[in-house]
């Protein structure tokens, strides 16, 4: 694995779920293969559960972590080809970037898409710039489009619960929010279950909320949350602002919000959310406060799943 | 020891600061009770002495240490229960607990009163929530009321400088200072004294300063500061602001503010205070700047302290 | 070595810079030396590049290293000798330095100069005030008219490129820039250029912009660029306010831009810059984006600069 950006640079989906399995029951056994290497973690946009699981799934590595956060402390970084630069950045990505790969072994980078120019953000535009000018594999940390580590946590987390022979019923569910979020994590769990094929996928959203379909593709889409619940086994709950007209806030209908009653045509469905939630906004209070929420194991799966990618990343070094 | 928020989680005070003295010798003679554990170090506010020594405390037990500052970055928490989270909290201290107990061993959390609601304040709302829902040992690094790590470090500095068979006397004095400040490290210090019970013990205040009795009960309030001084051995400068009329200033007298003279009548008083302190407001130079002051030998104290208790949290797990 | 403030701290620069060029062939080599070690990193300007090369080179080393952003987090520090503190300042030099000196083994410290008053300025007052209160080793990680750190790094990347058995011509040229620069980086890589005494040194700048003697004595002065570049093999570009008409920008003229025809005359001259780099104000594109720049490499070697001189505050200690 050169670089860790989406599903398409995993070669076996299951292989890195088994691994993140085996990390979680021996956090430690393979505290030698990181040893003398760093990874910087850079955030142009801030992070708690991201940034933490993988500076403490370095160290289970025996890697240093050291993190960066850009545009606090004055050092704004400018990232348009041929800039003059007079104004506020003070320093080029194109200066930034290979000093980065000089220092680090590994470069983990979030960045967040300004929602207002869809070209540019499905682009990955800054992403790209790390990748081409760093040097060292860049491993996403949530980029303009997605969100691989969480996706990666939220299959390891599926696969550990669901016990059955039969495919589970996993449904992604649109959620109202405050404000206008980011389709990544929508996108980014639709484009893994896809590539998985172990469950049966239905996303649901209201109409105009449609995803864009290189990550969709092959998914059902039922705009009738009822009937998109009915006999889920897991429903991930997850607000995104609506892709085509792109970055708007299309509906703030209060019925989307997951509420315990909703539940009751499910197969005891677990519930999942990336987290920060919105309490009584996207998910109810009732639902988040009892049995059937797993939000808390799927943001403690998120150490294992940067464990396993991290060590992919170390060995193709 | 299962949290430590107070003396009353403390079974044996001297062994405490007997353990704090021992470290002191020899720093590193314990590096592997912490191998492979981790604490995490939530500051709700800031801090420079706290955090500092925690982390090295934690280090000199091979522990790894990582610091969170909340309300930064935009990491807005939420803690009324059932609020409709549509205001600018991102998260709600119900999911952001239980995931910080899930990536740490132990969780230091540092909050502050806000001075307004006594009976939020001294119900310690912040630090009871997370210790609710995280679900894993809490080490208070200063909480609404109290500042136990600051206390049992003032403790081992008096224990390791005073070497007669008497009791010293310790006077507590209240100091000038520009703001309102919380009551914590008085009462802390209060209650600490009272239950290491090897003082003789005088607060002295302006009249409206008296500290909640829960933690002054069995000391001598002296309103006379120059009364209170005469024979002291040791002399704790601090500001606080008034419980009763709470959180108000009620004086701004300058005389209270030590001064060169005020030691004219104390047994070669050291003085003491848990910085930062306001020089010239609280403490004159002539003060600091002479042999009398402890203060930095009180701060340096702190890494033993914190490495004791750790020890002791360690050892309950 | 007792502290590392200018290149009067240094014996023999040519031992330095070539322990600096080991370490870079084996940074590993004497992870032992620094091993229960720690060392502050007190910043009260930000920096990336001193920030993170200075953390690596103590990690490879085996000392821990903490960083400290001051005037963040309400941490506002007082240096006035004898100051009323009712203002915003919560915290004096005086009490925090001891601190510092007590929690670590050595105090690395940025300042940076208010380009107000010369005198202030160029007395160092903020470091000295470190060196006088901290009682440990301090390390300048930049400071009002100094950067000792980045010049030895320079240094090590003309010796470790020029291959020829004559004297290399060294230009450190002025360059154009959006604010008015500190002195330090042109200073001290004066001092050091002229305390080395193996490059024929030649400094070019518009009139008015003659840096403090006590630095470029010795050097030729040569206000005419393109005479100045010729046959150059190293040109250092960076802007700096006039010393004269002290914070002053006295020329903004962009003929002053280092640009690719000025090569020419050259022997085909490698470029420097200490970075951060305005791209097409100091330098254009054009050479940052050729071979013939190297600033990756110079500020790769600050990791090996920065282990030498820890490496050596620590066998002094």
């Amino acid at each position: 694995m050169k670089h860790f950006l989406s599903v398409n640079d995993v070669e076996d989906i299951d292989a890195l779920v088994n691994k993140a399995l085996q990390f979680k029951m021996n956090p430690l056994v393979s505290q030698q293969i990181g040893a003398g290497k760093r990874i910087g973690l850079v955030f142009l946009n801030p992070s708690m559960r991201t940034r933490l699981s993988t500076q403490i799934a370095a160290e289970n590595l025996g890697m240093k972590a050291i993190v960066l956060n850009v545009n606090q402390d004055g050092w704004m970084l400018e990232f348009e080809e041929g800039a003059i630069m007079e104004g506020s950045s003070v320093e080029h990505i194109k200066d930034a970037a290979p000093i980065l790969g000089t220092y680090f072994d590994i470069l983990g980078v979030r960045t967040f898409p300004g929602l207002k120019d869809k070209e540019a953000d499905y682009s990955e535009f800054y992403l790209q710039q790390f990748i081409k000018y760093a040097g060292i594999p860049i491993l996403s940390l949530e980029s303009a489009t997605l969100h691989p580590l969480q996706s990666l946590a939220d299959i390891v987390t599926i696969e550990e619960l669901f016990r059955e022979k039969r495919k589970p019923k996993v449904v992604l569910t649109w959620a109202p929010h405050v404000k206008a979020l980011p389709q990544c994590v929508a996108n980014s769990f639709a484009q893994w279950i896809n590539a998985w094929g172990k469950a049966d996928f239905v996303i649901s959203h209201p109409a105009g909320y449609e995803l864009d379909e290189q990550f969709t593709k092959g998914a059902n889409i039922e705009y009738n949350q009822d009937t998109a619940l009915k006999d889920a086994d897991f429903i991930y709950v997850k607000n995104w602002s609506a892709y085509q007209e792109y970055g708007k806030i299309l509906s703030e209908d209060k019925n989307w919000m997951l509420t315990r009653s909703k539940l009751a045509t499910t197969k005891q469905a677990k519930v999942m959310h990336c987290l920060p939630v919105r309490r009584n906004v996207e998910l109810s209070d009732e639902v988040l406060d009892s049995a059937c929420s797993i939000v808390t194991q799927q943001a403690g799966n998120r150490v294992w799943a940067a464990q396993t990618v991290l060590a992919e990343l170390l060995k193709a070094k």
